[in-house]
């Protein structure tokens, strides 16, 4: 006799609370087997994770471990490469050694959410930071820190001002929570550097129509009062339109020269999902009222990737993890149901509250109709996360980083872990300067697509073009290879996207591989012969 | 009236106890000016390092923000790329943008410490992790948090052996003190993981001729009986000799089959070190008695990377945080005797004691000539050591930690920060697979010398070899390019390394270059043509 195989995909709300609640029902029925995909072995909860970015609360202890939440369950730490809902069978990339892992089932939970995408804006993809992952919350801190360092050095007070601007764009939950955290630590920490003028902080948002549109207006309003009485500059109606290395580019085309810029708006279906063969709607998952997958008997689908009827208002569940979690419990339910012969139970459920922290012992909030502002807000933030957080040992944790907090500085130090991409993206507007003549050769630059001259300054103070170069074409290999600083400068004629090879890939790929090697040399040859050396 | 400028260079205890004690004396001296380069812009409490691999300290907690410590000390975050001693110049890596950075001196302390190298052990630099910064604890913690996530769904019982199997190489207090760590680490959370066989897990400690050979035999001989007692395998006489990704090759031509390997043993000079001009005895600067290095007035060099006459032994002093403190004190009084034409002194100090933890309340010492171990030790250990940690608020954090991690769970969660190296580099022994026929094909290799077979199974289980491949030459491609799987296995003739391109870097960089795609487009075809795909 074949175990029953429940197989759930994500390792957020949707997924963990949905293997916590079989765990519940089932106790520990050894006739059914649960089995969870994540690609992190936690949880991460999500509501504190801006406070990663001033460090208030300690790194690990925003998330929460999979296998401690629901013991009984298999856990595979293995990111989900295919969904095949005909022959019932889920493949995940491999592990330390190629091995493909195809894994059957005979219920299937689909709660693998949304996914960030910047497809469309020029730049983003390149230059700003996402706001999803603790992944992204430590490469955030980091970037801000390793910011204030060289603003604390640099001797040019333009390039200061752009190390010490902060854009971020959103002004959702999300967007003012981490603009919010983002101000608070910059202006403190930056106590803590020699160098550095308090005065030339500055931290933009980039807003919609207005602060918190999921809150009622008077309670936005209160927020951004609050946030630009503590110096964060609201741009409202201002859309983030593109980046580069060097700005920000809004929609009206304003550019805010900046090197920190954070997005937290876009948000696309996630590309499992759309493979799907099932109905869709924008991106997400059609299920009934029972969190059924229609045609697919066995299968499911919840939290933010499922487009679920709410029976209250007709229109879908909004994404959050209050639905989630309640979805989870649901789907749980009628899979059990469904497993012993009863009957299912459509999903209800409304809106309990919502709260946005504000930093500083402020927040705003709105719990079962009742609107709250500030410390009070703040107080109730603190107690509502702190229960909602899942784990007592986490709870402690938490509450314990909070105590210290409230005497303690927060933390400055930067944690730089892996040494980045050997081989990277940027993105240029046009009549940019690429790198400039004289400075230190540190990477190579293939053209992807626009639009690349090579410009030499004669020291009577004119300029030569040597050079104009297209998509396929590569320049800046002549300061890797000889080690010397740049001899011409590289100038975007158009809006120019490029592949970037650093100093140490370059050298072990293209010195190993011969065929490679005789191409550059060729190429360098052909160059110095013309004196387009560069 | 120009202001005299003393140079730091390293971030170490040397370095940063230097700038610490230069501003005590000085005060707020303006005709002084402090300037300190490190890669971080943290010290790193080194003796709570392994703490950090089972997480009873927390994370940031081991270290120690130097802005905060020297506050009226210029920081440059920055890797010193070259020491010009003769015209008294330092340069530095760059910033966010290519811009080399000089900084001129009039006093020049040199505190840069040694480095890690596996030179001419095959293997080690792919295959082991080092144990000596912060990242490396982050990293090491990940990985064993891997193996054992792997272990648990791995279905191979040997694999499973594999993952499960862990070898430390290094008797002395750093491997001692990590292959502690690690064994009460490993043996305490794989009773979260519901398929680990506890019986499976070897944890294997490659010693030299005895335990912890820097302390009496006796408190060695203890040591050694406790982590054996604790599961601990200590092989003694044996060193690590090479390895791979699938095994510990020791000198005795033993194999262990491991997917995690930890050296401590490796310590080589600075290569900027090396390429002073100045005298040197086995790779350490040679200073005099006031630590100046002769012929170069206005440089001093102390910590690891010097050679300090010990004045009691005639011997060079030994490379510990309580001889590089001391000898910071005295090169700070040094330098400060020499700007007021004061008379310097000589540096002498005789070590006040060793300690070494063995984790889970145990440790052992030796203090001013008297022995001690069991728990005792251990809180001496943990009280001198928080005594020592520098900051108040470092000092209330880890006594928290401490507090908290008697009562709450190690944790379990695996922080993927950054997305590991698009190009990488693998070593294999003679006769091994590298990857078998109907694997993914995750990525290209190039090899870098030695030579590769590629064979084909027949369905009758006959072998074809398909070709011979020697340096220069790729295999793997055609996975990636058609994402199939492996149309044949590649195995080694001899002992192999290779250059790996990972898929993202992969097509990123070969589809966008022309000539390059043309040299895949070519020898595919060939390939295909010869029916040697694979």
């Amino acid at each position: 006799m074949r175990r029953t195989r429940i197989l759930i995909l994500g390792g957020g709300f949707g997924g963990v609370y949905t293997a916590m609640a079989l765990e519940r029902t089932l106790r520990r029925d050894a006739e059914v087997e649960i089995s969870l995909v994540s690609r992190d072995n936690y949880l991460v909860f999500q509501p504190m994770l801006p406070e990663v970015i001033s460090g208030s609360i300690g790194i690990l202890d925003t998330i929460a471990p999979i296998r401690r939440l629901c013991p009984n369950t298999d856990l595979y730490t293995r990111t989900v490469e295919s969904i095949d809902l005909n022959n019932r069978i889920v493949s995940t990339s491999s592990g330390f050694r190629p091995r493909p892992y195809q894994l059957e089932y005979d219920h299937l939970v689909i709660a693998l959410g949304n996914i960030t995408s910047f497809s469309g804006q020029p730049g983003l993809e390149e230059h700003a930071l996402t706001f999803k992952y603790l992944g992204d919350a430590l490469v955030l801190r980091n970037h801000i820190i390793h910011a204030l360092e060289e603003a604390d050095i640099e001797k040019d007070p333009q390039l200061r001002r752009a190390l010490l601007t902060f854009v971020v764009a959103g002004s959702g939950f999300s967007g003012v929570e981490a603009v919010a955290e983002l101000n608070d630590f910059v202006r403190t920490v930056a106590r803590s550097f020699r160098n550095i003028p308090i005065a030339d902080i500055r931290v933009v948002l980039a807003a919609g129509a207005r602060v918190l549109p999921e809150l009622p207006k008077d309670l936005g309003d209160f927020a951004q009062r609050l946030l630009a009485r503590r110096g964060v500059e609201i741009r409202l109606n201002t859309r983030l339109a593109g980046a580069t290395a060097d700005y920000a580019l809004l929609q009206d085309g304003e550019r805010i020269p900046a090197k920190t810029l954070i997005s937290t708006v876009p948000s696309a279906p996630n590309p499992l999902v759309e493979a799907l063969p099932c109905r869709k709607e924008r991106g997400k998952i059609v299920v009934n009222e029972y969190l059924e997958v229609p045609d697919y008997p066995g299968v499911w689908a919840i939290g933010d990737c499922a487009s679920v009827p709410d029976r209250a208002t007709g229109q879908p569940c909004p994404p959050t993890a209050q639905h989630a979690t309640r979805q989870a419990a649901c789907c749980a339910q009628n899979i059990v149901a469904t497993l012993r012969g009863e009957s299912k139970r459509p999903f209800t459920f409304k809106t309990l509250g919502k709260l946005g922290a504000l930093g500083h012992h402020s927040a705003v909030a709105e719990i079962l109709g009742v609107k709250l502002s500030g410390f009070l807000a703040w107080f109730v933030w603190r107690t509502i996360y702190l229960m909602k957080l899942p784990g007592l040992d986490r709870k402690v944790r938490v509450a314990t980083d909070w105590l210290l907090d409230l005497f303690l500085k927060p933390d400055i130090v930067q944690v730089k872990a892996g040494l980045g991409a050997s081989v990277g993206r940027e993105h240029f507007e046009a009549d940019e300067t690429i790198f400039d003549q004289g400075e230190r050769g540190d990477r190579l630059y293939i053209i992807v697509d626009g639009e690349v001259e090579v410009v030499k300054k004669e020291p009577g103070g004119g300029e030569v073009v040597l050079a104009c170069l297209g998509p396929g074409e590569c320049f800046g290999e002549m300061a890797l290879v000889s080690d010397l600083p740049r001899r011409a400068a590289a100038r975007t004629r158009t809006s120019v996207n490029v592949l970037t090879v650093d100093r140490a890939a370059f050298s072990a790929l293209f010195t190993s591989l011969p065929p490679l090697r005789g191409l550059f040399e060729q190429l360098i040859e052909q160059r110095l012969k013309s004196g387009n050396a560069k």
